[in-house]
Formats: structure tokens, sequence, C-alpha cells
């Protein structure tokens, strides 16, 4: 992986300066056209040894670049609200727009690669390898929802690394970058290499390979970065649009037993009599209301997901939720068209900026699963991507929650004939006529392909850590308690 | 101020239960009607004595309220995030979107008044002054932006109070809420009382005056802030659209003495050789470079504002500085037309929310100023608008430099012969075409429209703290190293 960059690559003088004024122009003009067309994000991964001269390579790249379309993160220590939410986040809220170049200096590969060449005794190579898995397909996402990413590391031999830091050492300029650097470094660069290398290889695909930059030479650095860099943003620019690939089995294939589904085994009809509602009720929103303010509670946070059939009652049993708990820490969002701002974004950025701190509580009033719902029925994407939606999903879903959030999702489900009437019944009592328009019309006539949509997005999504639930709502008593017991038991179960 | 929430109010069962129920629709109602007309941004301010029941009302007011637009912001101990920004950061960014009602649990008024009256010694009268001064102008900017600003005081009278807190000790569900309250608190009631009379008297204006509540009954304390809401979101919603007063100086009232104005008396032809402007480049971007290194500097910000004529060279100039300091530090924010979401805000939120942290630099090319240029110029609001947008933006740079930030804003003038020259070149030369646009043509034609904006703005924005800088830019050179220079001196002096 790192013999090409151990050879002593170098350009001289003239040859640099004969190409810069040129690649100024042409970078200038290729992000112009990127900016433009609103085209894509580029995401541009830093990393490498100490002294390999990353900084003066971004910093060389920058004054090249309009920096008006660039964005550069260095991604130090993370502040406490970072420290508050998943490990992704920071690199999520960090994540550049369609048409801006987003420049990471040191990104998700820092924390696993530093932490395997770091750690006292052995390697944990199967640790570095999850995390490995993690990346790849974060990774893949990003491309598929269209983002270039581009992977540069710069590498130098130990003896080259060596006589590099001892330059910047001398130099009162270059000092301040290599303190606490001393020999004990050196004793780990075999690991750090042998570490790094592994996870370059396993993290290098077609679409977004590591290049290995020698970090010796100052003109041979900036010149190979900023020629990638170009080659690469000129590619995509002029790349025809790649067909979407045809999912291996279509929405339509017949099911081979279709009598038996996830929701037609539900038994819609269950009930629970008004005062023994009312009972319940007050019953699992006061043990709501202490789980809350549980002292464990303040290390926790949740994420709470409602989807169902139009006029399910998800408004009603979202209050008796809300209701139960302190509104400073609740927040309920919910999901309607996506923003100019979120549609520049892979489609799980919206809901990844939605993520609760410690101690509070996010409701999402539909979420995330419009991708394999309504997108997925009406056409909005196509069957490629609501199929890869799937995995995406479940990959967010468990980075959250292995990040200490609870999370609950629950389908309310009503049969077609309680839907009618709620929707009449909307149409005649004067302050719920808001709630019933064309569209919820036009959705029940789809009824066959949401319910279609909907078994398969319970089958595919369901975990042990994350389940669904499915909540029988023709009976909105039924429904509400069904939902706070759960909750509570979620909850119960993660504070323990 | 007090008096009449100190006369024991209350509401009966019987009342509240009647009135309940139409309430909650009527409320639900108005909510919907908010929502759908996006109409304004409803803040609601909850403040007053321990005990006084703010978060039972908020929790009731909640859960009567579609929780999916209400957002409760339980503005508790900043987090290191928002301690490394200007004091009214934290309040900016928890602003609600048009159609959303934000309830501020503590608010802008919190820090003053506990200030006031917990420190040692006499009250400093003058230091709580200033603060009610700058919060009133503040809350006139929200309501001139269009918000409805409620806010709610909750007044218990000592002996009430001591009561109140009392019970709630003795009940297990609510005694966590009153840790730490005890007999030394009370020695504090009557200066806390003297303090936040003298607040609320000098912050209640015509359109968001101080609503007193007693809290000592809880359905008296609920039904008065629901009413209250109620009555003003529907007010709001059913007034028409306030006519904008005419301002006092109209923009084409003839200039006494026309012939000498701050734009004409520049001397644009100021030139400096290029062999003497590779010196001087060198020597400030090193010196900017050292600085942006200072141990000092990592405890302030740089927020850097570039306006001027069309091909101007801001760009030009924004890359020297920009190449002169290390890129993960400095962002670039180019001044477009706003997103949905910054609509969606008064207009000043987009430029609060791109504030930098400690240790960073974030230079805005074009910036707030376009209120007071091309808004002005093309009418794109009322001059009543766009007058009152001085004395905002003056507020807005106080607060935001005397917490830590130091701010340089530059005017890049050059000649209309000039910039005829450079529209011509750009349009000759293939890779600046794209720096040219049928605008540019459009605004040239108001060059003198444009003049009249950049005087006034200068002579009604530069001030001490915060000058502008005038920079004669015919020739590139002189421009650039002028803006260098200015820079170096001003973090210099910010630093010493």
């Amino acid at each position: 992986m790192f013999e090409d960059a151990e050879l002593g690559h170098s350009v001289d003088k003239a040859t640099y300066d004969a190409r810069v004024p040129a690649l100024r122009s042409e970078l200038l003009d290729a992000q112009f056209m990127l900016k433009d067309a609103r085209a894509f994000p580029v995401v541009l991964l830093v990393g490498g040894v100490e002294g390999g001269g990353r900084g003066e390579t971004v910093n060389a790249l920058t004054s090249w670049l309009d920096p008006r379309h660039v964005e550069v993160n260095g991604m130090g220590d993370p502040s406490d609200e970072e420290l508050e939410r998943p490990r992704m986040w920071r690199f999520w809220r960090a994540l550049p727009p369609k048409g801006k170049i987003g420049i990471f200096f040191g990104s998700w590969y820092t924390a696993p690669i530093l932490q395997a060449s770091l750690a006292k005794g052995k390697v944990r190579w199967a640790k570095l390898d999850r995390r490995i898995d993690e990346i790849v397909r974060f990774e893949r996402m990003l491309e598929e929802e269209g983002a270039l990413v581009l992977k540069f590391w710069f590498h130098l031999a130990k003896g080259a690394q060596r006589k590099r830091i001892r330059e910047l050492k001398k130099d009162p300029l270059t000092r301040w970058r290599v303190t606490g650097i001393d020999e004990d470094y050196f004793k780990k660069y075999d690991r750090f290499r042998e570490v790094s290398e592994r996870t370059l290889r396993h993290t290098s695909t077609a679409l977004a390979p590591w290049l290995v930059v020698e970090g010796v030479d100052r003109r041979y650095r900036e010149l190979f970065v900023a020629e990638e860099l170009l080659r690469a943003v000129k590619a995509r620019l002029e790349a025809p649009k790649a067909a979407r690939p045809t999912p291996a089995r279509p929405s339509d294939a017949p099911e081979v037993d279709a009598r038996r589904t996830l929701l037609s085994e539900l038994k819609l009809t269950k009930k629970l009599p008004k005062p023994r509602y009312e009972k319940d009720l007050e019953k699992w929103q006061g043990h709501l209301a202490l789980l809350t303010r549980h002292r464990r509670f303040r290390d926790r946070s949740v994420v709470i997901v409602f989807e169902g059939n139009d006029a399910a009652g998800k408004g009603g049993t979202i209050r008796r939720v809300t209701s139960a708990v302190d509104a400073r820490f609740v927040r309920v969002v919910p999901i309607a068209a996506p923003t100019d701002e979120e549609k520049a974004h892979p489609y799980l950025w919206r809901f990844w900026r939605q993520l609760p701190r410690k101690g509070y509580i996010t409701i999402f009033d539909r979420s995330w699963y419009g991708r394999v719902l309504v997108e997925r029925v009406e056409g909005y994407c196509t069957p490629y991507d609501w199929e890869r939606a799937y995995g995406e999903i479940n990959d967010f879903e468990e980075e959250v929650s292995n990040n200490g959030v609870v999370m609950a999702k629950f389908w309310l489900a009503i049969s077609k004939t309680e839907q009618l009437r709620r929707f009449k019944e909307r149409e005649q009592v004067s302050f719920k006529t808001f709630k019933i328009t064309e569209e919820d019309w036009r959705n029940r006539k789809k009824w066959d392909a949401y319910s279609d949509a909907v078994c398969d997005m319970v089958a595919r999504t369901s975990s042990a850590k994350v389940p669904w639930t499915l909540v029988e709502a023709n009976d909105k008593y039924h429904a509400r308690i069904k939902v706070l017991k759960t909750l509570c038991e979620r909850l119960d179960a993660a504070l323990d």
C-alpha cells in the first residue's frame, strides 16, 4: 500500500511553476461549474502521518480554490454538544451541501486508527474491522447519494518522518505544530503503519479509493492532490448520469402466500373500555414521568418514531406522550417536505441534525421511513434507491442506538373501513376539517401498495435492538396505552 | 407592578372544567392557522420566581397545543459551543421560524436579573439598565421583523412563595425541583423583587408588555396564560397589515452639499508598483499568519466583512487573506439569496448562525449590509425597514464586538470607468466570463443610487469599535495591501 510512496517522488521547481497557473484556473473553472450546477458535494478527506505535510497541502489547495465554496473542517476534539450525540453526528453536521467542497482534516478514520495504534497490548483487530465495516457502509451511502468522496493519505517512511519532524521543530514558525512528539512516538510508527495499511486497504473502493501521497516533497504533494481533485471533479461533471441498477426483487413481485401478512394478522379490533383507559393512562403517564426524571436518564436520550395510516391517530398519541414529560426536554419534529438546505444533503441529514442531546427526547411525526413508504409508493425515487434505503436506515439506527440513544418505532394501523369512517367524521367536524385533504383521499386509493410497503419495511428494519411495534389503532384508547406501555418498558430496560 | 398578582386570584374547578375543552380546540385552531399561513413566529417568554408554577404551566400549555408546532427551550447552562460565542447567540439559534411557537423557559432576562439580584454589595443599577436597554432594542427588532413576543412573569408574594416551596419539598414527586433552595434564598427575595420590578417596568412596551401571573392557583395560572396566548395570536392573525411609517428622511432628499461625499473624497488612483506589492504582500501575510497563531488568538474570534462595487476585487482580496491563515480556522461565507429556513427568521438570523467560535475567522463576502444597499436601492424592502436596519445593525455589531469578537469591515471602491474596463475584460477572458452577468450591467445603471446608499451606510454604521475601512481599489495591489495591513493592525490592537 505504501511502497510507491517511499520512492522519493518530487517535482522540480520549473515543472511546478509551469503547471501551477493553468492548474489554478482549471480548478476555479471546475469549482464554478460544480457550484453553478449544484451538481454534487465533494467530500475530501485528509489523513496520514504526522509531518506528512497535510496542513500545508490543504492550505496551498484552499489558496488556489475559490474559498467561498470550500469548507475546511479541522476535526479536532469534539465539543460537549458533539460528545452528547452519536459518534458520527459531528461529521454529518459538517457535510458540505451540493456544489461545495468540504475538506475534512481529520475524519471518521482518525479515532479508529489512533485507538488501534495506541492501544496498550495487542491490537484489537476485530474491533477495528467492525469500525472499518461501518465506515465502508457510510461512505457507500454518501456515494449513492451523489457525493464525490476523495481520500488522501499522506505518507512518510520512518526515516523521512523523523527527519521532517526534526526540521519542523527547528523552525520557530512551525515548532508549535509538533509539540509533544518525541522519541516515544516513533516506537508506535510500525504499529500505526500496520493499522493504517489494513484500514486503507479495506476502505479503498472503486468509487472512493485511498490515494497515497508521498509527503517528502512540497511541490509533489501539492500537485498530486490538486491534480487528483481537478481530475475527479471534471470526470464526475462530465460523466453521463449512471443508470440505476435494477434491484433484485421488484416491488410488484407476487407474494407466495399473500393471505397472511404482518398487517393482516393484526387484531385491529382490540379494544379498551374508557374507564380502564383512564386508569391505565394515569398509570403509564405517571410511570413515564418518573422514568424521564430518573437520575440515569440524564445520560441517555430517546428517539421515538411514529408512522401509521392517515388518520390512525398519531397526533393524539404523541400528545399523550408529550404531556407526560417535562416540556423542556422533548421536541416533536413533524416531517413534511424537506427545506432547500435539507435537499442539498443526503436524505438522512435532516434526521441526523434533529438528534437529541443527552437527557432529551425527540419524537418524529413521520420519519426517514418516508423513503420506503411514500417515496416508494409514489415513485419519488427509483426502486434501487428505496431498496438500498433499508440497509442505510438499519446502519443509521444501529449507529444511533449503539451510542446510548433509546429508540422506539411505532406503526399505528387502522382498517380501511375505520379510515373511511374517520375521514368522513373529519370532514363534518368543523375544527377537524384541516386534518383532511385531497392527498389523504389520493393515498387511500393506494391502500394495497402502502400495505405492501409497510410489511416490507417492518420485515427489513425491525431488529432486536430497535424493533417495530405494530399498534392496533382502530380503538384509540388501546393504541395510546400500548404505545405508552411499550415506551415505559423500553426505558425501564435501558435505565436498568 | 406586582400588586395585582398578590390578591389571591384563583379559578374554581367548575369554571375551569367548563372552559378548558373549548379553549383547547380554539388553541389548536389558532395554531393551525398560524402554521398554515406561516404568518409569524410566536416568542413566548416565561420568567418569574421559584415555585411560581412556571414549569407546570408550560407543561399544561404544551399538552393543550399541537406539540408538532411548539418548541420549548429550557435555557439552562450554556454549552461550550454557546460560551464561545456572543451572549445572545444561544437565543438567536433557538428562535422559532414563522408558523411556530417558541417557548423560552428562561430567557435573555434571566442572567441580568440574577446577576443584579445576587451580587454582593449594592445592586449595580447602571449595569442593569444597560442590559435592559439592549433587551428593549432586541425585542423591538423581533417585533419589527414580525414576531409576536409574549412575556409572562410568574409572581408569588414572599409568604406565598415560602409556603409553596415547603409544599413542593414535601412531595417526593416534586422535591427534586427545589433542591438547594433554603432560608438564605428568601433573604434575597426583596432585592430580587426590586430588580425584577424595575426590569419589567422598563421592558414593557406597547407591543410586548409583561403580563404578571399570580402563581398561587394552578387553574388560574393555566387559564391566564392560555387565554392570553390565544387572544394575542388571534388578534395578530386578524389584524390588518400595519402600514409602514414614513421615515423621517426620504432617500431622495437632496444633499445640501452633494459635491463632497465620503466616496468622492477617495483618491481612487492610489497605486502600488508590483515589486513593492510583492514585498508588502509577503510582509503582511506573514504578519497575519503569526497573529492568528498568537497564544491569545485562541480566545478571540474574527469577523471580516467585504462589501464593494461589482468587480471591485473582493474575491481576489479575500483569497489573499485566507491564504495567509491556516485553512482549518477560516470560513468564507458568500451571501446570496437566503434559503427558506433563513427566510422564516429575522433577517439577521442567517448571519448570527455563521458567527465563529473562539479561535476561528469568518469572512462574509457581502453581508447584512445588503439590507441598506441592494435591498434599499432595488426596493426589496420598504424605506422604513432599511432605515431601521442601521440601528439594528449597530446593535448587532456592538453585541458581537463587546463579546470578544474582532470585527473589520471593508468597502472596496472603484471608479465607474474602472468598472467598465473590468466588465469588458471579464467578457473577453474566457475563464472570467462567469463573473459577469446581466445583473452586473443592471446594477451599473443605478451607480448613483448605490453611491448614496454607500455614503449613508458608512456615515451611520461606522463606529470607533467597528469602523468602516474605505479601500481605494482601482489598483488591486494597493487595495489588497491596505486590507491586509488594516486587519493586522486591528488584530494587533485586540491581542495586545
